[in-house]
């Protein structure tokens, strides 16, 4: 079975995204953000500022998987649904549809759930301890009044609680994907060439 | 910081004490497992067997963390633990003076956690999916009158409680280990390769 749907889960500050875009580079297939916030945002109506922030860190309630589950079409309920439901199952529709235009790297957004089932996805996980991370989200997107391992550990902690609500998973759990790697230690370079080559051996 | 000692947690039947063999072999350093077991009993006087089976699945209390946090030196209260919990004890000692000794792979029992403000060490999780691993452990150690995957949750289930017991961790979480490999898709061989890529990195 050949593997050609990437999804690239990531902690913030680990330099996920820039892995998944270099592995798309390297395998020569699309790598899906900025357009899968424009696809969504189309489909939606949802401004793009909403979806980017919301899209992983919206603060949710307590029914969605529930009122999943009950109902045979989620689409015919939006109407009682929060925006940040709502924005959910609008970027599963757009994710599974992109997922069958072909090969292509997703980062972030529960692709790997909303994923699971397709045996041409290899789900990979990026994380690095605090310190590579506080250095490279200062070196990027610069100081803030909060300390850098304050603006982690909130990032992190919303990203946990929203992946939980949506996917009834625990964030990071290494038995949801193939490869987790610590690109503090590994590096961005080496993360790349290890999923590009796990990826490889399914051609 | 040359990566020296090489821990393996694994998901019971995912290969991962093949791989950490294999890993040793490939570099030239020892495999701690059966040696691991002989030195703790030397220790600690307990039978090979006991150690083996309850090294890493005995059923635990939930003292042992606090009893060791506010004393100086456990073992001076190892009249008043569980041989569970004094076992433990033998086992970190036995693991980090075997780390000093030099580079080596030791398998499971918590290394990853023993080791963890260890520089040198590179912390590995091995995993793979039910179906993987059932194949395996019918394959290797036959059928039972229980189910393949009712042996696997039980194991996955015990070794949870045993390693949240005596780590305050969750096992299995990524961002514990520098490498998370399910070698169900990837393949043994494979996990072999990268692991001993990354640990040579730090040559």
């Amino acid at each position: 079975m050949t593997k050609k749907i990437i999804t690239i889960s990531r902690a913030f500050g680990s330099g996920g995204r820039s892995i998944g875009k270099a592995v798309a580079q390297r395998l020569g297939i699309p790598f899906y953000d900025k357009e899968l916030v424009e696809a969504v945002a189309k489909e939606s109506g949802f401004h793009a500022d909403f979806i980017e922030e919301a899209g992983e860190y919206a603060p949710v309630n307590s029914s969605f998987l529930f009122s999943i589950a009950v109902s045979p079409n989620p689409m015919s309920m939006m109407h009682t649904m929060s925006m940040a439901d709502q924005l959910f199952v609008y970027q599963t529709n757009v994710i599974r549809s992109l997922a069958d235009k072909g090969p292509c790297v997703i980062v972030g957004r529960c692709a790997d759930y909303i994923l699971r089932e397709r045996e041409d996805a290899l789900h990979v996980f990026i994380h690095a301890d605090m310190a590579h991370r506080a250095e490279r989200i200062v070196r990027l997107y610069g100081e803030t009044k909060q300390t850098p391992e304050k603006r982690l550990n909130d990032k992190d902690s919303k990203r946990k609680i929203y992946y939980k609500h949506y996917t009834n998973r625990n964030w990071g759990e290494a038995q949801n994907y193939h490869l987790c790697l610590n690109s503090g230690l590994i590096g961005v370079e080496k993360c790349v060439d290890i999923i590009v080559d796990v990826a490889k051996m399914y051609e």
